[in-house]
């Protein structure tokens, strides 16, 4: 059947370079080597071929924006739709991504744009109750589910291309 | 194949009343008859025959407070786990649950609690970014996935317990 997992956190403290750079021997004080939530999460995002299309209420994590733009220097075509009232908080990754040459569009169609997915190649969905924030990762008890079933799949595709062309700045 | 659905929010204003008591001509002044995205919710709550676990960060929306109230009048085992900080703000259809005689445990094992889960008869996956209050479903962008998936729903089931045993009070 389809790939479907589902990830809880808050996730185990725990280096993350391994996910990044497989042959580096990290030196940093953290454990090392544990296949951790994060590390899991990350594995999804970094196993982007073509496009990753974001959709979050909040993108402050470190980890998460390191994983995006080593796809956006890849080449992966790369767009991220925020909440109006979050990309420019304090801690915000947006401002970086945007600088790095990221295509961002912020959603002022809603009291709040809530949610929490993201799109992996038009066919894999990572979503659940997780801000892509250090406190959602390290502090909460989050959930993040992955499926590439279709019936589950596509209308968040269809939501994504929506909310991506209502709030086309031009 | 199992079933599958995704529902989107903001719903659309009008008037539930149906899915609570098809019978009944409502004089409301909202519209009537629609299968609205809060309707589709209802009567997935709705559908629960024996068990109902609700493991939200938040619970103030009436509607669905009114649909948990209806299954404990109808019998049925409920089990509402809260986040700690969540359980007493102004609105919280908490208090009015536990005086129902619902049980109810707050989580006090993380900064945030901030899942939005509810399992259906142990195998309904109710599950998104959509917090149980009046502004997520009328107000923001959200949305809420059904799975009767196994591997998506297991997990689920097994971390709500987990998260249950570890709140236990006494
Ligand atoms: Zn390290
Ligand atoms: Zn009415």
């Amino acid at each position: 059947g389809f790939l479907k997992e589902v990830i809880f956190f808050p996730t185990e403290l725990a280096c993350v370079e391994h996910v990044f750079e497989p042959t580096l021997q990290c030196l940093c004080p953290l454990p090392h080597g544990l296949e951790t939530s994060l590390a899991r999460l990350l594995r999804h995002v970094l196993s982007a071929k073509s496009t990753m299309d974001i959709c979050v209420f909040a993108f402050s994590n470190m980890d998460l924006s390191r994983a995006v733009l080593a796809l956006h220097s890849r080449g992966l075509v790369i767009r991220i739709l925020i909440d109006k009232d979050y990309g420019g908080i304090s801690g915000s990754q947006i401002g970086p991504l945007r600088r790095a040459g990221i295509r961002v569009r912020y959603d002022s169609g809603a009291v709040h744009m809530h949610h929490k997915f993201a799109l992996v190649d038009g066919r894999r969905l990572v979503t659940g109750s997780l801000n892509w924030t250090l406190q959602a990762v390290q502090k909460n008890k989050e959930n993040v589910m992955v499926t590439e079933e279709p019936r589950l799949v596509t209308p968040f595709v269809n939501e994504f291309q929506r909310l991506w062309d209502a709030n086309d700045p031009e």
